[in-house]
């Protein structure tokens, strides 16, 4: 090894030793015939000191040549420092430098290398070798590692197979859209990149592998936002014999497992949610459960006093936040606007204020006597202080607005902490779903999801109201995972396809190779996938995806740093049999 | 759960539990009034057991009919056995069943599913989910998972972080056929699928990183062979502020490691041996070290004797077979057609007995005197008993069909056991190799491999010369993995890009961003990736890579179970802006 400690190591009890170091330069400051370097690397930095007089000369010259990022290496002794740095672990030694080595000198870094940074995104991204060089950066692909490392352990424990999946396969038309490969030896043909490894997993527990899982990128071909990355990594999962309440609790513990090892946390007990539940209280199918503000609908109150909005409206319905009563005329407005908004919708915002002297005033006092407004205040089971936020119209928009509502509520009142964790299984999630523009039902989940038993009879009459076996994990707000038990047998599947929209034709040639697979003994099965990115951000306390991968791709599905995806040679093309078309 | 324990776990301990069984069907015997059933999962067999009489009338029934590859639930009590099954860990118990549930019929499989089987390579490959159900396909398969789990605790534990590189990334010239991936918000664009993640592992020492891994899929579109596919597994690595010794320790550590956890071997020492005296002792890179055999050079003992094809050629060489002087003419005519064969195309063998009696017989006697051939012996360190085989020609095919011929008397004297182990890391390859075809030279490994300090002035002069910081781990005669000290500046990166033919201008294109990043501070830094596919096969015993993937490629690149790769819709192509040619 070119160095005999890392610069994270030496302590005191190292003073007098000989030792050898290599890293980047980080600081250099020269002061009074006293040259300091703080030599950095992964580990940590070391104080490297170079003095006039008892160092050499040639030395000392070389030392103040050193520019930021050279990397060097540097031979010496360890020494107590006079004034000692206790906010980092080598704060009390120093190095008394022998003999210098440049490794590899640096030009002058195109932004700092520091926590706190001057490069902009686009800076950053073109050059992500040097942003990740940074601690905090960092330490989000070190939390990352340690986040895989504690899911396979769990997952081995608990006798899970790890399985590669193929990524060379076949094109299906479900879900979203996919990457497609051409293959040179079968020309005019196509693999597909997996969207998931479903139907392989599928396959093996039909194969008796009883418990699978896999740590796996996946791909969609989507357009593409800031939080989206063409790929993607999952925690993928598949188990045997089992019903909903072992799925849940076996990725509950593997949650657990996972803030007690990565995060030191001791989460308490996982709530359970119905989706109907989640979407009447919270207006959302992953409800931030770090605080309550719950939904309370207001019609039966509100409606008949004469106040035409509230009574044209489906559904009249409203959030109490805690002691934000003070808000000023200033502040409501804005909230107003802010609901106002083309991106949330509403046509305005009905406010109550439950003010601390005990009276309520509102901007619909015309319509409404004190009564009527304490008990729209016992419905909310307000209290002085309080502040009523109420929205109306068409039930399914007005659900999501006061939604959105809620959240930002959350954010001002600071309920959204980002060191609480709050996870909640979302439960019974119908089986389908309708969609406007092609006039037909769509799976929810996917068309492997298995209806709900009791729920069987309605396919026919009334399919939007069937419930799937399906849950979906919820943090904070963020769906981390989802899942279901599946079907397990070929004349469920094809009623699905059937009621998809599939032709029998379609169906088989899509999919007839897992009903096959069903006919030659496939055992009652059901998994879960979680997003890994997505969970490592929430680990990490951020929104930002992005930062959790090594090399991200940019909102036009480039990478920046390395030019890509890029023109290929024409005669690669030609033998792939492929031609690219003029752009229009 | 539908089980309240496995197949795999009830002993005599249990006797008089109530359980619940779920699996597999694996064979029904009907003798005398009574039903045996076993019943199969993942963690093996237990046996049922349905007695007329004692057992409800309508339950033996029902058990009469299951048929092979059912899947049931069966709840009963554990009894005692009174003939004990000493074979299989739970041959002391078996289940009175009281009720029994057929979770799924099966149709009868088309092949047997048993360790032995009836079932042809092409349909086990189309049943895939089937043959993975036979106990010894499936323990390959765990093999692999637990090989995957000791890497992984071998790297954390060594402070290697795993990181995940992308898998859309750019093509570039160098190596095999790269899979390309049309890119749809980039129209006329094309990402390629890594061959092996070389250039973001570098970038991530240059990040500092320090310690790198991944186990990670790489993608080659190449001619397909049995056992090449075209989508493979390799545990990458690569570190910084090493020398090739601390790699080869690291990772010698890692197979140790590996062996001793997967398969409790003790490994003995690894091997080391240069390049060169790995072609001249056994004519190939990846000697076999099972056994011994080595080349012996007869030049100066067998030439200017009057035998003109020996006195031709460039190179005389042999080897010696111990024990083998009892070879029939017929067996010896028959190694003689083998050399012959265009597969190994040399013109003949030239043998040399050295009979039990202390007598010489060779094919050549006309030639050589019994001094003569003594002084082969002696040079073979040959014994009564043993027998020399000679080839000679051009040095370079001599050694290559010699090779091959020591490999085949290895397997017939039986000197090739799979439970055995010769692991050797072959060290000092060549930087370059002449390609007569396109008449220049290619990187032996990569053109990110460093040549030797030594040998950078016969850079200009001699490149055929230079050898490099490179080194392969082999294993029994397979190439496991290989590695490199990586060149960590721009000018010797240069450098390297114009000895292999590279413009400036095509370099920079191609490799631009990689050697601007060895500007801003890059680390002297070196690696090396084990094809975890082979390794898993070593370990197993076994020729063959497909075994241990659980859905593999045939060859012709199709997954046949799935019918993959396959033609796609004409209006997503378009989306794609591209156009599938007329196939020729």
């Amino acid at each position: 090894m070119l160095r005999t400690h890392s610069c994270g190591e030496l302590r005191l009890e190292h003073v007098q030793t000989k030792v050898k170091l290599a890293g980047w330069v980080q600081r250099v400051r020269n002061k009074g015939g006293l040259i300091w370097v703080d030599l950095r690397d992964r580990y940590g930095v070391t104080q490297l000191i170079f003095e006039e007089g008892s160092t050499d000369k040639a030395l000392l010259e070389k030392a103040a040549q050193l520019g930021r990022e050279f990397v060097i290496q540097a031979e010496g002794t360890v020494i107590e420092r006079t004034s000692k740095n206790d906010k980092i672990p080598t704060g009390s030694i120093e190095i008394k430098v022998d003999s210098l080595n440049v490794l590899n000198p640096a030009k002058v870094p195109p932004f700092i290398i520091e926590d706190e940074t001057d490069g902009g995104d686009d800076l950053r991204m073109k050059y992500r070798y040097l942003d990740l060089r940074r601690g905090v950066v960092r330490e989000k692909l070190q939390l990352r590692h340690r986040m895989m490392q504690e899911t396979r352990k769990y997952m081995d424990a608990a006798n899970f197979i790890e399985v590669e999946t193929p990524v060379l396969i076949k094109s299906t038309p479900e879900g979203a859209r996919d990457f497609v490969v051409p293959s040179r030896v079968n020309p005019g043909e196509f693999y597909a990149l997996p969207q998931s490894p479903q139907t392989f997993k599928q396959l093996l527990m039909v194969s008796g592998f009883d418990r699978y899982f896999q740590i796996v990128k996946c791909f969609r071909d989507e357009d593409l936002r800031a939080d989206r990355q063409p790929e993607f990594t999952q925690i993928d999962c598949e188990m045997s014999f089992v019903e909903q309440e072992d799925i849940l609790s076996t990725f509950e513990g593997l949650t657990r497992h996972l803030f007690r090892e990565v995060k030191g946390i001791e989460l308490e007990e996982v709530q359970r949610m119905t989706f109907a539940d989640a979407m009447k209280f919270y207006g959302n199918d992953k409800p931030d459960l770090r605080f309550d503000m719950k939904f309370v609908e207001l019609n039966e109150l509100a409606q008949g006093k004469g106040f035409g909005i509230f009574d044209a409206a489906e559904l009249v319905v409203g959030i109490c936040a805690k002691g934000a009563a003070e808000y000023t005329r200033k502040q409501l407005d804005a909230l107003t606007d802010w609901v106002k908004r083309p991106q949330i919708g509403a046509k305005g915002l009905v406010y109550v204020k439950y003010n601390a002297d005990g009276s309520l005033k509102s901007t619909v006092d015309k319509f409404y006597s004190s009564e009527d407004l304490q008990s729209w205040a016992d419905a909310f089971g307000a209290e002085p202080g309080d502040l009523m936020l109420v929205l109306s119209g068409d039930a399914k928009t007005v659900r999501k607005q006061l939604s959105e509502l809620r959240l930002k509520m959350g954010e001002e009142l600071g309920l959204r902490d980002r060191t609480v964790f709050k996870p909640l299984w979302v439960v019974d999630f119908p089986l389908f779903e309708w969609d406007e523009e092609t006039q037909r039902y769509h799976a929810m989940h996917h068309p492997f999801t298995s209806p709900k038993k009791e729920d069987i009879a309605l396919l026919e009459s009334d399919p939007g109201a069937v419930r799937a076996n399906a849950y979906d994990l919820v943090i904070n707000g963020v769906e981390i995972g989802g899942g279901s038990i599946r079907i397990h047998d070929r004349p469920t599947q094809q009623l699905m396809f059937k009621h998809l929209g599939f032709s029998e034709e379609e169906a088989q040639k899509q999919f007839g190779f897992l009903m096959e697979a069903f006919e030659y003994g496939a055992p009652p099965h059901g998994g879960i996938a979680f997003g890994f990115d997505r969970l490592c951000a929430i680990f990490g306390g951020s929104d930002s995806i992005r930062d959790y991968i090594a090399f991200p791709k940019n909102n036009s599905g480039r990478d920046v740093m390395i030019d890509s995806p890029s023109t290929i040679a024409q005669d690669q093309l030609e033998e792939l049999s492929i031609r690219v078309q003029l752009k229009k």
